[in-house]
This record gives C-alpha cells, structure tokens and sequence, in this order.
C-alpha cells in the first residue's frame, strides 16, 4: 500500500472522510462473537478492504441501503476443489460459483497437472491471475499418484519448488502417499522436507488407521477432506488434523459428518467440494450447498458462516497479516476483504447479492477481465486402438475383477468366473453386471500401454462408454458390453482431442468434447458444459445403468491410490489398508515392454 | 529435519517402533475436541515433538505413568510481558516462568530498547538462543513512545527491518502511537508500510474510540492487551481485534474480563502478563495464575486452557507450519512441541511437572545453558544533580498537577494551590498527600533536562523515593516530601548505576540496584530479586504511603502515552483521548537549550 492509499483507509476508518462505499442496515453475522448486529459496512474500494463497521450512520460517497431486510455474511472459501471435475476452464469455474458466495478457492491442479505437469501451474497461475475471486493454487504433489500408473508427467520436489514463492501459491496439495511415506521413499521423503515450512494438504481416505494419520500428521500434513465417516474423522480431528466437510458430485459427506459441527471443534473445520460437475453447481449450487445441507441437518447457521469463512481463511494462514502479503479475510471487520455475501435467509443461504473486494459480481466485471487462452489442446497422443488389443484371452475362472461399492469411489476386489468362447475369449456377462473394462495410455509416454480386465456392478447393459477423464493419470478408460462398442468409443474419445462418449450398437449416442488436456471444455459458459453434461447423461440413460452418471464412476475406477481394486495403463491393482496393504500393488502386469504391432 | 530425523518421527508416530518418551496414562485435555481423554503421549527426543497421542499401550523407551492421576495440558502461553518488569534479565526470567508452565512468552523489549536501542534487541535474541523456553521477540516499534520525552535511542523502520526476519523474532511489538496514525506521521506510516506483511501488535487503552480501533485494525494492528473494561474489550473483539487478558502487577484485568471467556470467541482470546514484577511470579505465580483467575471466575476450565495455548499459538502463526521454521505448538497432538504442563487439578492449575520440548525442566536443565552476559552497564550517563535543580518557583495558584487513579496508570489533570517560601519557592504539601516530582534526563542526549512538577496522591508522608524504571524512556524520576530527599535519592540512583532507591531524613533507607540498562539486577536467581523488591518495600513502608509499591507507580509517572497529566523530561503533559486530544501535548516546556551551568 503507497503512504497515500494507507493516509486514505485511515480517514475512512477513523471516520475522517466518507468511505468510498457504505452497505448501511445490514443485518451482519459477526463470527468472531457470535451475534447478528444491525450495523453498516464502509469499504475502501482502492484497496477493497473493510475499513470501518459494527456502528451504523457511516457517511459513503457510495450507499447501498439495506433497511434491515438482508443478512451479510463473510464470503465463502472452498478449502479443496479440483476445478477440472467441473470441467470448465478456471475463468469460467468463476463464473460458475461466484455466484454461489465462493469468494476464495483453494484449488488442487491435480488433474491436470497430470497430463501437462508444470505448464498445468503456469495456466493456473495465469488464470489466477485474471479472476476476480481468490484462486489459490496448491502444488500438485503426488504426479504421478502412485508408481503404478503412466502420467503425462513426474513432477518431483525439485520441479514444484519454482512456483512455492509465487503469491498465488498457498502450498503443497493433496499429499496421497501414505503408503510411500511409510515406505521412506526417498522422492516422497524429499518433497516433505523441502516444503516443510509449507502448508501441506492430506487424503486419509476410510481405512487409514490412526497409526498413519499419526504419521501423516508429524510429515506436517495438517488438513483432510476425505471424510465418509464421522468416527474416522473424528480421530483426525483430535489429532489436530483439520477436517474439511464435502459435497462433491459423488461424495456426500455432509450429512453423515453435520454432528461434528459445533462451537468448539469450529476453528478446525472447513468446507470443500473437491469434485462436483457444472450440473450440480448450476442446479444445487457450491459451498452455499454444503452449508444449507449442514444446517438442514440441525448444525448451528452462525456456527456454519465462521466455518464457511473464518476458520477456512484462518486455517490457511489467511486470517491475518501474513509473509506473502495474501488480505486478511473471514470476518465482517476492518482489515478484512470486502468479500461479502447478502442473504434473506440464514438458514436457506439464498443469496442475494455477492461481493468481492467490495464490487459487485456481476456479468459485466466478468467481461472486464483479460480472457485467458486455454492450453493442453492435443493431449491425446496415440494413435487409433485396434478392437484386437481390448479382447482378454485365459482361465475362466477366479478371474479377477473390480467390484462397484454404491455411492463411493473406493471398490472391492472379487474373483469371477467368466463366459468364454470357441477362441478362449474370455466375455462380458451384462445379464450378471460384468463388463469389460479397459484402460489406453494416451500420453505417449509408455509403449502404447493397455490394461484390461472386468468390471462389477456398472450395470450398463449395452454399448460402451470412454473417457479421457481417469483418476489420476487420466490416460483413457473405458468399459462396456461389447469389444465393438469399446472400439468406437475409445477412438471417438481420440478423434475429439479429449472427451466423454456413449456408444451403442455402432453409434454415437453422445459426445462431450474436453479439448483441455483431456479434462475440460474450452466452452466459455458453464451453462453450456452443464446442458452438454445433462445431453450426455440423457444418452447414457440408453445404456441402462442403474447410476445416473456411470462415465464420471468410470473416470474413478483407474485411481489406485483409494481402495481396493483398480485398474491403470499398468494392470489391475490392491490398495487394502485395512489389510495392512499400505499402497497399491500390481496384481497383472500388463506392460507392453516394446510398441504393439 | 534431515532424512534421517524424518523417518525416526515417522517410525515413531506410526508404531514402527518405540517411541523415545511416552507419558503414560494421562488425562489428556484435547483442546480441539473439547474434551478429556485417558491417553497416552509420545514424544520423539529428537525433534521434541509430540508423534502419536490419543491412544494407549504405546511402548516407549523410556516410560513414566501417571496412573490416570494428572491432567495433561499444552504449555501456556504469554502473549505479551516486559521482561524488564520481573526486573531480572531473560535467562532469569525463565527460571522463574517455566516452573509455572509459561513455555512460550512473546516479548516486547521495550523498555530496554528505549535506554540501549538496537544493542537490545541482539542482547535479547542472544539470550533466546540460549534458553529452554521460547522467547519470541517483538520489535519495539515506539522508541522513543512520544515525541516529547529523551530516549536512549530512537529506532525508525530502517533500525528495525534487519531484525525482522530473524526466527526468534514473531513480528512488531506494541504499537502506541494512535494518535501519530491518525496524523499520517510520516515514521509512523514508515513502519505501518515497511512491516505490512508482519504481525503487529496493538495498544489501545480505555478511552480509545470505535473509530480509532477501526483506524488502527485497518494498519494491520492485530491485538490489544489494555483491556481494562469489557464492553470496551467486546468493541475491540468484534472487530476481530484479539484481546488479551492481562494480570499484572500494577494492572489486573481477568476479574473484569472473565465475563468475555466463552466457548464462540475463543479462538480470539489470549493472556498475557504485561508487567508483572518478580515477587508476585514468585508467590502468585505466572500465566498459571491468569488461568487461576479466570477459573475462580466462573470460566470453563477447558476453554480456558484452549485460550492458554492453541489460541495464542494461532494468533501468532505458530499453530501449523509457518515460512520462519516455528514448530507448531498448542495442542496434545502430533506435530505439535512436546510443551506440557502436568496438573492435579484443572481447576486449581496447581502445576506437578512441566515439559518443554519433551524434557523435564528443572534446575539442572538451566545449568546447561550458557549463560549470556548482560549488557547496559554504565547506563546512567550524568553528573551528580544538585538540589537546587530540583525546586521550583512562580504562582502558587492553579499550579498544573498530575492526579494519581487508584489501581490505574491512568491520571487526571489537576490544578492545586501550594504553600510558598520567602524566597518565591514552591512547597510540598504533604499533609494534602501534594509531593515534589521530577524527572531527569540521564542517557545524556540532552542539555541536562530537569522537568519538575507536583503530584498529587502518591501518599508518601516523608522522604522521597527515585527510580531509573520510569515508562517508556527509563529517565530518573523522583518524588518526595523534601528537596533534600530527593536530592538523596537522585544521586544515590547515579552512583548505583540504576536501580530504586528510599530516602527519609538524609538516610538511604533501601535500595535495589538495577544495573543493567537501570532496569533490571544482574543477579541469576529471580528469588534474590524477589527477597530484594521485597526489602525495598518494607523500606519504603517507613514513608508512610498506602500503596504497597509507590516506586512502580511512580514508573508510570512520565509514561505520556497513557492519558491524562504525565510528566517527561520535557515537562508536564496531557493526553486526553475522550476529550479528543489523540496524543500527549505539552503543558510547560522546561527544556534546558544548553548544558546547564
């Protein structure tokens, strides 16, 4: 700040001049004490700062007068998300949840960073740089998840540490690697001693014992959004772990974790949405939906807004002044952000207006900001895959297979005994719910790498669907009912740089073009890539399953760092920790140790 | 941490192997959850931290059981004390404080740093480096406190800054100047900017308006530990301005703050001790009694013990990783100082044991220290005073006066009528309790200032008492019933090379020698300067006073910056906020314009 914008926001503060823009009688939630006050907010719009509050009758060259009608909350921080499951690009995320009351989001470009490695944070950066909320951007720590997998990149400790200064960096993301740490792995073991100052951020998903959240916790990991399970969490809490609650698309964690929320354990909770698609965010909204499932399930409103808020900002060394110069934000008080959410209810968390910075979101400032050109177009390096190369040839029997657990992404490993025909083709069973499944490096980066095996409790029917979206490394992966279907789909998915496609009988039912590394729309409206989303799912509802959107299951089903069963580019793997198994292992390898013919 | 130390924390915190220390069977009091737990605690020598917790049966190499008979707590924290005040220098300091459970304590260095300038902020980071406890260092930001008084130094932004980035120090001490803010005094703003990504802590006493909290929030200013009164306190409080509760020697707020202790606004609490002299640590005790108080009050104990620790550590940046290397602190959890107090009753904080680091404090433990040489000898830099300086002449009526508060270190302004001599001299009136007072300048950066004044309930029948400790620019200040007296008193201070002194009748009565920086003993056992203060005040019981302790009160005497009458080198002074005098003003400039003959 120049000694004349500092000499300004004390006159404003002290009430020596007018502040530059006044919401007078509003009813402001105060979470630092707790109470609801009628009161005015004074903002300094050069530096978008709450210069002056908890007082009413502030003169303002700018007046917006409530009359007592709408409440003012703090704006809402998302504590994790993966702006890549909304499959947008992060200009356009921002208009997506703005909206909603997100103000501040800390962001894990884990997805992308997968396919395009350190360019993936110069994008974010960039965009960052041209958003009006606050992305926040954490360093994706765990590319490749696991060692079991081809990525489009390995990013080790030495190639994060250019970014860690960067003001739009707040830490390391995601730390996934118990089991390497366990392990002592030596690139797992470097990376927590160069950022260990830093903030960490964890995953001990159910079946982490307390013996490694212990471990995890003493590595400095501070943070956990995993959480399906109000005891194991529970345990991560009174480990000091912060517990962040999620409504994602496919985790719903709140209302199994709403018991947690109260006064006392407030300071160490937050909320995030980790993963959730542009139709949820149109239609139910972002954090406004975790706090209005929170409260609908009996959990203090006032308690909710400091977790949606202060504790958020606080957790991330954001409450205060801090060493990389980040504004104080939380609270409704001076030296906080004018970020600032209307409501004309508490309970219903109906917004009326948002605030960043003390200006008004709107269309128009979104128009302001310089438009930045997406990357990651032509992503998808390999050439078309022939039928032959999906087919399974062996024993019939005890083969193995991934097993679908209902409503979460974690799996079981089951043994099958399989149709098979007068080649020793082993074949789908779709009348018992078990499809091929199948996973196509498409980096480029291994020697054309394809993994198949079968699938459990999908419950498609017919056809086939393909994505490019698979958790972590996000190389291809498709399943369905016939070698055919699985053909087109998969080169479908080729020919459109990226994508989501339903195949049946021969045709193309559906298509979502995702041209961004293969994960995201270069649409610029998100209602665009939520009606694209919904004519998908409105195509895959020929497919039968009993799941309204099977493709983003599928995307799941390579993440071998969640239990138990999975499959990569590598082959089939385990991750049982409640069998001590402390990371995924290789159950059939199947490499292609030179190029396929 | 080096690799190696890693994998031992790791092994460790997962059970891999032994812990190095386990405290056994502990009521564990998790200030996260709120509640109290059967548990054991172990700790990894190495690092001193605490690597798993909140289980039992965990096997250490070395064991002690406490057999469910002892509560654990996390290490108290002080967030704000003068060293100076305990009149003994840091290592003795810590003795003294240790033993109460005072594991960390955020220094102000103020008083020595306004006789000795920078050298006092390396003498105190030299002392920290050398100490079992954490001293954590703020640098003293008003030095001198107003422009209206000599210093021994004065420190601008560029004294400060190469300070700032040293790990034992946390940010900017105290900030008192409200009213060079308000008028944008370009060294005052000089540092708001310089230092405005840092912690600063705040100083706005009763009388402090709405508008000048916001002004001084909207600097950064973060805190306030002069918290007199609980509505002013709640007016500070919601504005996210951390308040400390503060019991002192001279100023005792928990009583009227105790009120404010809720579970909601507890993460924006603290205590601190502010001054508190050496016979009070060692009969009252330390933060302990603070929490004592708050107890007896009617607080919860838990909540109370959350303030003591995890609360302080967050407002600081101590509760996570943080960029200066800090390791985080405040709870019984892993990743967090094996700081821990162990105690029969919460509710009596009556201490058994404290553990700093994981080792047992004791006597021996301060042994392996080295001991850090004291610097601010030969302080006192003038020449005898003779008496004649000390006596004043003119009107006797509406002579301007300083009122002394009971029980504050505030004062009113008064105008009195005084007796008169044949010779015009203005007399003392001690049977209307109206004293001689004087303060002389003894860095010897003036022309031999010699303010002189009356004041008026200080209660001393006979005699005089002087003292080089005179808030915040430690000149020599003398009150008394006799000319003689205090001329006694004032060279018997010289030649002692600081210290307190009492005078009856021509006779030096007591004495405590304060030769570093005429602020602090230079003996190493704080009880010897407990048993000292205590001899003084038995001497000082001979004039007659009913105060217990006069000569601290009469400390406070030149200390401008608290409203309202105040006396300095320069003269008498006003500072009358609720009046709207924002800062001290001089009522009769009694500088000397050249050396006196």
């Amino acid at each position: 700040m120049s000694t004349t914008a500092l000499q300004d926001t004390i006159n404003q503060a002290a009430g020596f001049t007018a502040a530059d823009f006044v919401i007078k009688n509003a009813k402001v939630v105060n979470v630092v004490s707790g109470k609801i006050e009628l009161s005015d907010i004074a903002i300094c719009k050069a530096s978008g700062m709450i210069v002056r509050t908890h007082e009413r009758h502030i003169d303002g060259r700018e007046v917006l007068d409530l009359e007592g009608e709408l409440f003012a909350v703090p704006g809402f921080i998302d504590c994790h998300v993966h702006i890549e499951s909304a499959m947008v690009t992060p200009q356009v995320f921002e208009e997506a949840v703005l909206m909603h009351g997100t103000t501040t989001a800390f962001c894990d470009p884990h997805e992308i960073s997968n396919v395009l490695g350190a360019d993936a944070f110069r994008y974010f950066i960039d965009s960052a740089e041209n958003m009006i909320m606050d992305l926040m951007i954490g360093l994706s720590p765990c590319v490749p998840a696991s060692g079991l997998e081809t990525a489009g990149a390995t990013l080790g400790a030495d190639d994060l540490a250019p970014f860690i200064h960067h003001p739009c960096v707040y830490g390391v993301a995601e730390f996934m690697s118990i089991g390497a740490v366990l392990d002592h792995d030596k690139g797992t073991l470097d990376k927590l001693e160069r950022f260990a100052n830093c903030q960490i951020d964890g995953h001990m998903p159910f079946g982490v014992s307390t013996a490694m959240m212990n471990a995890m916790k003493s590595c400095g990991i501070r943070n956990c959004h995993e959480n399906t399970d109000i005891d194991h969490a529970c345990e991560k809490l009174k480990r000091g772990i912060h517990v962040f609650i999620r409504e994602g698309t496919v985790c719903k964690d709140a209302k199994r974790l709403a018991a947690m929320v109260n006064t006392f354990q407030s300071p160490f909770l937050g909320l995030c949405t980790d993963d959730r698609n542009p139709v949820d965010i149109a239609q139910e909204g972002h954090i406004d939906h975790v706090i209005r499932t929170l409260i609908a399930e009996g959990a203090d409103p006032v308690t909710v807004y400091r977790i949606a808020s202060w504790s958020a900002a606080n957790h991330f060394g954001m409450a205060g002044r801090n060493p990389k110069g980040w504004k104080p934000r939380g609270l409704i008080a001076p030296d906080n952000l004018a970020d600032i959410v209307l409501l004309k209810s508490l309970e219903d968390c109906d917004i009326h207006a948002v605030y960043k910075k003390g200006e008004r979101v709107s269309a128009a400032a979104f128009e302001q900001r310089r438009r930045v050109r997406p990357i990651g177009y032509g992503s998808i390096k390999i050439p078309t895959v022939p039928a032959h190369r999906l087919r399974q040839f062996g024993d019939p029997v005890n083969v193995p297979a991934i097993g679908l657990v209902p409503d979460q992404v974690v799996t079981t490993y089951e043994e099958i005994t399989l149709p098979v025909n007068q080649h020793g083709e082993l074949l789908s069973d779709p009348e018992n719910d078990v499809l091929y499944i199948a996973v196509i490096e498409r980096h480029g980066r291994s020697h054309g790498n394809i993994a198949r095996s079968f699938v459990k409790g999908l419950g498609i029917k017919h056809g086939a669907i393909a994505v490019s979206v698979g958790h972590d490394s996000h190389n291809i992966t498709v399943a369905g009912a016939t070698i055919e279907d699985m053909t087109l789909a998969v080169n479908e998915v080729i020919r459109s740089d990226g994508g989501k496609v339903v195949v049946k009988n021969g045709r193309v039912l559906g298509r979502l073009a995702l041209p961004v590394a293969g994960l995201m729309s270069d649409k610029t409206d998100v209602l665009e890539t939520a009606r694209d989303q919904i004519d998908l799912l409105d195509a895959v509802s020929a497919l039968e399953s009993p799941w309204q959107d099977p493709l983003t299951l599928l995307g799941f089903l390579p993440l071998c760092v969640i239990p138990d069963a999975k499959i990569t580019d590598f082959g089939l793997t385990r991750f049982n920790p409640a069998a001590g198994i402390m990371r995924p292992t290789l159950v059939n390898d199947q490499r292609t140790g030179s190029p396929p013919a």
